[in-house]
């Protein structure tokens, strides 16, 4: 796992999110599983955004296989933030996307980790090849320097 | 309880707020609970926003005495949405806020509710008077047409 | 709106419910929204439990019209709670439930408020008759006293 | 990262949780997001059981610095499931637990994660070392084979 802390120039796409009071937790921050809810919301929202996915009609979806993050900074209610995405690897069903969680304005990620999303079909949860529209997408947020699509990930989706 | 669907030009204070993935529930839709979430943070924001509540040291802080709210119409992740806020009355120790949810640009709220914050003593919880930052604030929230304060709230926080 | 501390006497099916580290807001106890979680978890645990309720397939499914709740003694992680469920009435088309929550062992309800589900259509979304096993099964959830079924709910699902 | 799913004779402490409607996601099942709750409220009520978290008072806490979870199986509201907890290594002022939740009555996890935990001052968030009583709570929950204690954290709280 990569060990810096990841700055805005390695993400592809951002969304800014707002935070609710009932985010902060006795400590008074962000509790570390609102990170996640931000995670699904930034990938699911470039999806739909971009007329991939329709929750209630595509026939194959992508559902949750890995996730992780690490918290380097605290973040709190009423700040908004801005979430990086970027795609790390597609494989034949699967797609690791890293994400950061980003305080306005700053350079450095609060927060960072992986989302991997398994592409299933809708009816009968077996996996699937990614679909060519989404994967024409996800080709188009790998960053420049990356082996676009080259490592196969295995059947368990994840590598 | 009023009937009717609240139009725009009711609410005072507007913030948009952003919707999550993990807001949608089996039907598809923004679940009932996601509401109170966006009332919470409409009211406690406003309030930051204005310098009037600091979570960490405000001797008086508003704790929820009774919540309602009445959904019309579905809304659901990725649109973000308005929430308006008035102050519907204003006692001794309490508030009374109405607080629509509106999708962007429709002209009449998608559901709309209530929300009491009765203030206590950040160390004894026992109710204080709204301090008198506080209480010019929510004066100012108020609509034209209320009887501004004129209604003493019990010591039940609630009217 | 009934205005005293309810009683467990006075509800007829009860739900032991745990609550979550995440549940703590800023002030250490459980935010004012998750009560809302708490009821919505206790009527739909009802249902299904009673074999009346398939979220994939029931062809009637209850949307929720209406929320409403009073806060009167502060709950906190990790304890764990109990959801008293009564129905108040019942329309052609409507429920309203009667929930209170309770401290473990406590006489009296920590929080209390009600739940309104209108039976719609699965796929068109447009109100239908409750159906007659819930229907039957929601009658046995009434206090002994209730007019049962007697007051009929309006089209709006409410009242 | 290990890759097989666990058993339950992993696990040293073990707490019962109830999930919510709103936990189900569009898919119809719990959504990615509520593993995180259910791991952060099965550690801490291990730690607030025993008597070695005052949540409002004691002067160290411990914050999340890093999370992680896979997923093998859906699981679904209403049904209640089991976290297995075990201490895997305790540095200075860090421990990382590994976390998995079980459907009741299943031999193997349905998901499972890693939670590491840095200890602060409460008031400066300077990370300081784990309470000796925390310890040895800690140390009693590593497994049989492990190299209690050995492996050193380093000064960033994740090995």
């Amino acid at each position: 796992m990569e060990r810096e802390r990841a700055g805005r120039g390695e993400f592809r796409h951002f969304t800014t999110l707002t935070t609710r009071w009932s985010d902060n937790d006795s400590y008074g921050h962000l509790n570390n599983v609102v990170y996640y809810e931000l995670f699904d919301s930034a990938v699911n929202a470039a999806l739909i955004d971009a007329g991939l996915l329709d929750v209630e009609r595509s026939p194959a979806v992508g559902l949750v296989a890995e996730t992780g993050c690490r918290y380097f900074e605290p973040l709190a209610f009423p700040e908004a933030v801005e979430a990086g995405v970027r795609v790390e690897r597609i494989g034949r069903s699967s797609v690791r996307y890293a994400i950061a969680i980003f305080r306005q304005d700053a350079a450095q990620a609060a927060a960072q980790g992986h989302f991997v999303h398994v592409y299933v079909d809708r009816q009968t949860r077996r996996p699937v090849a990614v679909p060519d529209d989404v994967r024409r997408f996800l080709e188009a947020l790998q960053s420049p320097g990356s082996e676009a699509g080259g490592a196969a990930l295995g059947a368990d989706g994840q590598a």
